[in-house]
C-alpha cells in the first residue's frame, strides 16, 4: 500500500439556496472579477442573471468571457489571459461545466506568468505552475469533476493535441454545486456525464496493487449511485435527488480521495483524448465506447479477481458463479448500462470515426512507448482496442 | 434534502514515510512549537524521539506539555494556554489520540484570547472562537476523528461537566496519519476506538430525513470496514492493512462528509458524555453499551425502513425477511460485534456504574428539555435507556 497525501481545500456550497454567498466569497480575493462561460445555456436557465445580480449587490467590477468551447481550445485560454492582464483581474468566476472550468484553470495560471499558456500543457515543455489567480466556480454539469480537482484538459487545433495537466494552484477555492442548475442538461449530456464519471472511477478501481478496502467500498458506492440515478435524471430531468447524487458523485469520482495511494496511470482517458482531439466527439461518449473493450482486453487470470469483486458489489452478480464468468457478465452489464440504459452509441463508426487515424492516435496515446496502466498497453494493443470498437 | 457546506482544508500525510515533511509543515506557521502529548506511550514506541529529531533538523524552538489525560481536563488546557503565552508559541504540535488533539484545540483557542478556556465550553457562555493557533497533529489512535474535524470534548471535574464544542478555527492544518503508530494500541483500546467510530456513523446514518444515497453507501462501506478490520487489528496488531483502514475510516466517520445536509442532533454521544463525565470510563466503551439499547428504543413502524437498510447492506441480512425481523436481527448482530467480537463489556454494572446518578445524567443529557435526535428523547426516555443497560 503506497503512502499518499490528501489535500483538497475546496469550499463547496451544495444545494439550492447558496448563491447569496457568492459576493462574499469573491470579495475574499479582490474586487475585479472575470466571469467565464460557454455557449449561453447559463442565460437560458436564468443563472446568468442571478450571478450578475449577486455580483452587482457585492459591488464588484465584472468582466466577461463567453463562448468557451466544449473541448476548450487554447485560443480561448489565451484570450482570457489577455483580459486578466488588461483589466488586472483579481479572481476568476467560471460558470459552466468541466470545459469552462478547465479553460479557466489555465487562464488563471497564464495570468500569473509571462509564458504562452500552451507551455503548461505541452508535454515536452511542462512549464511549472507555481501560481494562479484564485478560481470560484458555479457548476452546471455533473461530469468531469473539475470543480474539485486540480487538473484540466485543453485542445490545440494547430498541433492536433489535446493535453491534460494537473497542478495544485489550479484547484478551485470555492465551488457552488446547485443540482437545480443541471435540470436543463439534456438526457444525452446527462448520459455522457455519467459515462465520464464511471470511467474516472473505473480507471482507479481496476488496479491490482493492494489498496484500501474502505475506498473500494466507496468506489462501489459511487458507481452504484451513478447507475441508479443517471437513468432517473434522463427521464425526469428535474428530480432533485437524482441530480444531487450525480453532482456530488461527479466531484468525488475524481478529486483524489478514491486514489488513496493507488497511483497507476490511466488507460481509457489518454486513448479517448486522442479520439476527441481529432474528431471533437463528446469525452464521455468516447469513454463509454472504449471502456468495455479495454476491460475485455485486460481480463485474464491475473486480473479476474478484481472484475469479480466489481461484478458482485456493483451489479449484484451471484458470487457463487466462477470468477471468469462473473467478469464476463460484469462487462456485459456495464455495456448494457452504457449502450442500452444510457442509450449511448456503441461503436466508433456510429459516431463517424473510421480506422484512418488509429495508428497515429494509438502512438500518441502511449506516448510513443508503453502506457503503464492496469495492464501495460503498447501501440499495437491500443490499435487492437480501437479495432474492437468498430463493431 | 438540506443544503450544506463542505469545507475540510486539512492536509493529511498518510502512510509510513511521511514524517520528513513535519519540519517544513511546522515552519509554514512559525518557529516556536509547543508539542503536546499524553501519558508517554509515544516515548515507548519511539515516536517521541523521531519527532524531536525532525524538529531539531528543522531548527525549530521546542516546548513540551506532556501528561494530557484521557478524557482531557480543562486544567491541562489552561496550563497549555499559559505556556503558549509565556513562550509566544507560533504553532501547536499534538502527538497522540483524540484526547491530546482535543485538548490542543482549546489550548490553540485560549492562546488567542483573554478568556478562561472553559468559557468556550460552558454551554451557558459559548464564547465565540474566531481565532486559534495553527495545529499540526500526529495521530496515534484511530477513534475520535479529531485529526480531521473542528470539535473537541473537555472535562471539568470542578463542575462535573464534560462538554463539546465545534468551531472552524480549531480544525487542524496538517495531520500525519501513520498506521504503524497505532501498532502498539492494545486490543481493548482498538475495540473502544472501533465502537467510537461505529457510533459516529450510526448517529448520522439513523435519520429519517431524505439524504444522499451516495453517502448512505459510503457510511455502509465505512461500517463494513470497521467490522472487518477491528478484529484483525486486535488479533494481529501489526497488520498494516487493518490499521490503515481503521485509521482512515476514523477520520471520515466524523469529518462532516457523511452528514451531507443531514443535520440532526446526536443521541448516544451526549448520553455517554454524562456517563464518562462522572465515571471516567472510556468513551467508546460507554457508546458500545448504550448504542444497541438506544437503537432498540427508537425502533418502530416509522423508523424500521432505516434499520432494514442497515441490516441488509452492513450485515448482509437476507432482504426477503420482514423489515421488523431484519431490524431486530441487525441490532442483535451489532450487539454481537460490540460484545463478542470486540469483547467489550455488555452492561453498566460490569463497568462499575449503578443507578445512583441516572436521573441527573439523563437530565443533563437532554439539556433539561428534549434531545431532538433520530427520535426525540425526554429525560424519562434516557433514564429508560440507561436502565436497559443494567442487564
Amino acid at each position: 500500500m503506497n503512502d499518499f497525501v490528501y489535500d483538497i481545500p475546496v469550499r463547496v456550497y451544495f444545494g439550492r439556496e447558496q448563491l447569496h454567498h457568492l459576493g462574499d466569497e469573491l470579495r475574499r480575493f479582490g474586487t475585479r472579477v472575470l466571469m467565464t462561460y460557454g455557449g449561453g445555456s447559463i442565460k437560458r436557465i436564468g443563472l446568468y442573471d442571478h450571478v450578475i445580480e449577486e455580483i452587482k449587490r457585492a459591488g464588484l467590477e465584472l468582466h466577461e468571457l463567453g463562448g468557451i468551447e466544449p473541448n476548450p481550445r487554447i485560443d480561448s485560454v489565451r484570450q482570457g489571459v489577455r483580459m486578466c492582464k488588461e483589466h488586472n483581474i483579481d479572481v476568476l468566476l467560471a460558470v459552466g461545466g468541466g470545459s469552462t472550468i478547465d479553460a479557466t484553470k489555465f487562464i488563471a495560471a497564464g495570468a500569473c506568468s509571462e509564458l504562452d499558456p500552451w507551455d503548461f500543457l505541452d508535454y515536452a515543455k511542462q512549464a511549472p505552475i507555481s501560481r494562479a489567480l484564485p478560481i470560484v466556480d458555479i457548476l452546471t454539469l455533473a461530469a468531469t469533476g473539475s470543480e474539485m480537482d486540480s487538473g484540466g484538459v485543453i485542445s490545440n487545433p494547430e498541433t492536433g493535441d489535446k493535453n491534460g495537466r494537473m497542478a495544485f494552484p489550479l484547484l478551485p477555492k470555492v465551488s457552488f454545486l446547485d443540482p437545480t442548475n443541471t435540470y436543463s442538461v439534456s438526457p444525452y449530456q446527462t448520459a455522457c456525464g455519467a459515462a465520464d464519471m464511471m470511467s474516472h472511477i473505473i480507471e482507479v478501481y481496476f488496479d491490482m496493487q493492494p489498496g484500501l478496502y474502505m475506498l473500494d467500498c466507496f468506489m462501489e458506492g459511487l458507481m452504484k449511485t451513478i447507475i441508479r440515478y443517471a437513468p432517473v435524471a434522463m427521464h425526469n430531468p428535474e428530480n432533485y435527488e437524482a441530480r444531487a447524487n450525480l453532482m456530488w458523485a461527479s466531484s468525488w469520482a475524481i478529486n483524489g480521495f478514491i486514489d488513496g495511494g493507488r497511483q497507476q496511470a490511466w488507460s481509457c482517458h489518454p486513448i479517448e483524448h486522442e479520439l476527441s482531439a481529432i474528431y471533437d466527439i463528446t469525452h464521455g461518449l468516447g469513454l463509454a465506447i472504449l471502456t468495455p473493450r479495454w476491460m475485455d482486453f485486460c481480463l485474464d487470470e491475473t486480473t479476474v479477481s478484481r472484475y469479480a469483486r466489481f461484478g458482485i458489489n456493483v451489479f449484484g452478480i451471484n458470487s457463487e458463479m466462477a470468477p471468469m464468468d462473473i467478469a464476463h457478465e460484469a462487462i456485459r452489464r456495464l455495456s448494457d448500462f452504457f449502450f442500452n440504459t444510457l442509450g449511448l452509441k456503441r461503436t466508433l463508426p456510429e459516431v463517424g470515426i473510421d480506422e484512418t487515424h488509429f495508428a497515429l492516435m494509438a502512438r500518441k496515446a502511449v506516448g510513443g512507448n508503453v502506457l503503464r496502466g492496469f495492464k501495460p498497453l503498447r501501440q499495437v494493443d491500443v490499435e487492437h482496442i480501437l479495432h474492437q470498437c468498430m463493431h
